[in-house]
């Protein structure tokens, strides 16, 4: 017999989890395309240079890298940021700057597994590439929190910094980690680890960062959500110890905190104007935001704000005899041809209660039953098999209340 | 500077070509859910036991196999049958039967590339497992039907035909190969290669395949077909020398062909009793159908059937100056409120002409400008970019009217 396992750190979305996924991604698009935002598709492959280029060969383990049958050194793709970059530098001429793209697929990351971190994993990503604008990130912003109030998540506050300010107190990269971890760790063991870290006078250190003001840039970004409706403190706050790791940013950062949901936060980005340079041999500035789908998925969830459903489907039509087989597949059609998510029993010589236990194994909510006497009285019946209430009903009248439900 | 190539035989989908496939794949996705299909995601990489147990170790040149960096020999999903078996194998205590699943993913394969075929495409499979009832392979034909019909392709027909007959004639698998052909390289020349098969009376083979019947299953096919009411050699046709290749179909077998479009069929399957019965280990029956969505892309684009859209976005609103920035940003958000994909230029000192050839350039349909005369006559300036034609109108107005183009 053939292996039949699923590899660790991957997953098989069976049909209630695969309608919540694409529920969730649906809502995310729409958004996204609300705000102006334009779908791009990448390959799953990359040449191992270009993946290479932007994490530096120690990243090599993060990554699936292997010889295809060609003898390409090749990769999957390990983030949306670098096919974005890779894009950018190869269709310069027809892509007119600013421009916006989202990005909804799977990235592979050859990493250890633990809870909610996995080898395969879907990112939602949008970029704002060619502009310095503040509005860029302010738009950015403002479509993580019109997404967080779509998926109705509680209390959504999206937290801002600029990554100058820690290059204008001569921050090291080791510092800014452990300034990062003051809400996690307290106070006094930062002091101590910043002390251990050689920086001499630590609580100064912090003083200054706390009460240090917005950069000019993060000014006009609040200015921009403030015009939007946006409230200082309840729906975003400027908070100067935000780091989010090390790599690309270079300016304005941000992280979305849902307060109920304590794993983290769900989306974060920033603007990093130096990247898609190394792809493209001038500088072309960029803002962007990336969606952990799986702890979104995750959140709504834990905090019940999705009704999870195991089927697609509507209403079950059961095949009540041979004779009646012909009705039952013209009322199936009927009702498929008004948009109503319709299966009819496959079999038509099976028993009623073994066609009723189908549909409430798969949960369906609806079944229709149509045997010579409602077919002689030109209405089926419609029993509803969580209230187990039954009624006689013309063909009509169903169609109205599945549409109404479907 | 960084590597900036697409591997050979993968694609970007830049902004329009996304476009497309998005508007295809949701009509199709539709359709799947109002047969009663409910989505199924697997991972991209599976165990390379499980792949090559369907295919055989020669198929590894066709396959992207790799060690991980835990040593495990692992691939690149190369359909979505075998997936779908091993899922069917690993759940099944989860999945009632019939199980009726759809799939939307990318497959990747190893092939040597020419036009239309790629390493990197995307599959639309439904499959319904664990009936032998020809009801489903009717649903499965009905549903390409119908797929057919809402993309409007002209003209579709099925062509049916059951393995089994081969089997009763006593046809070798190189044989099936060649009368496959018969369409294609004539009559004369099937007959000539039979005989160099070793068939000793071809022409004999040729006529009793031209008059035979078609089996019992297929004639249940047949009647539920005409109960949908779909019509005999104009919707569907019985060809017996239809062969579908010889892998591992065991009765049913069908094609979709458009007339019109002469690169092929665009969805083939057919019913395979004793394939997931390998990863089982028990006989499951099953009934199935790919689409060959390049093809289908490729045909709706040929047959001018599809409207390129550069951008989903549909309408700029532009930014006077900086005084009126703010009325801009409002009157943004307002239009995305209502669900209308809007864009707001990213740029407050730019010169209106600049932003009028940006809309231009991107392929936005409307712009709106709103100066500080039209601010205080609480109107805006709406100019669609295709006819030039511009109007003040109230934003109520705006609303409605781009409410019914979006």
């Amino acid at each position: 017999m053939i292996k039949t396992a699923t590899l660790k750190g991957f997953r098989d979305f069976l049909p209630a989890a695969a309608l919540t996924r694409q529920l969730v991604t649906a809502k995310i698009r729409s958004v996204f395309e609300q705000f102006g935002f334009d779908p791009l598709e990448t390959p799953a492959l990359e040449y191992e240079e270009t993946l290479l280029g932007k994490y530096g060969a120690e990243a090599d383990k993060l990554l699936y890298l292997f010889k295809d049958n060609g003898g390409r050194k090749v990769g999957l793709r390990y983030d949306q940021t670098v096919p974005l970059s890779r894009v950018i530098a190869q269709y310069q001429n027809d892509l007119p700057l600013p421009f916006k793209r989202y990005q909804i697929q799977p990235v592979w990351r050859a990493e250890n597994t633990q809870k909610g971190r996995y080898r395969e994993f879907l990112q939602c990503d949008i970029d704002t590439v060619g502009t310095q604008s503040p509005l860029a990130d302010a738009e950015i912003i403002d479509c993580v929190l019109t997404i967080a109030k779509i998926l109705s998540l509680p209390k959504p506050l999206m937290i801002l910094n600029d990554r100058t300010i820690f290059d204008t107190l001569a921050c090291t990269k080791t510092e800014i980690i452990i300034l990062d971890k003051l809400e996690k760790i307290g106070k006094d063991e930062v002091v101590s680890q910043l002390k251990s870290a050689g920086r001499t006078n630590p609580e100064k250190l912090l003083d200054t960062l706390k009460n240090v003001k917005p950069t000019e840039r993060l000014w006009k970004i609040i200015e921009a959500l403030k015009r939007l409706g946006y409230k200082e403190d309840v729906d975003f706050r400027f908070d100067p110890f935000l780091a989010r790791g090390l790599d690309y940013y270079t300016s304005t950062i941000f992280e979305l905190k849902i307060p109920a949901y304590a794993a983290g936060s769900v989306a974060g980005g920033g603007r990093y104007d130096n990247l898609i340079g190394t792809f493209t041999g001038k500088n072309i500035p960029a803002v962007g935001v990336a969606f952990g789908f799986d702890r979104l998925i995750d959140a709504l969830g834990e905090l019940q704000l999705i009704r999870t459903q195991k089927t697609a489907t509507t209403v079950l039509v059961c095949i009540f005899s041979g004779e009646t087989l012909g009705f039952s597949l013209e009322l199936t059609a009927t009702l498929r041809g008004k948009g109503i998510p319709t299966e009819i029993y496959l079999d038509d010589t099976s028993k009623l209660e073994k066609q009723l236990k189908y549909a409430d194994r798969k949960g369906i909510p609806y079944v229709v039953i149509a045997g010579p006497d409602e077919v002689s009285k030109k209405v089926v019946k419609l029993k509803n098999m969580l209230s187990k209430s039954q009624e006689d009903i013309s063909v009509d009248a169903l169609i109205d209340k599945l549409t109404r439900t479907s």
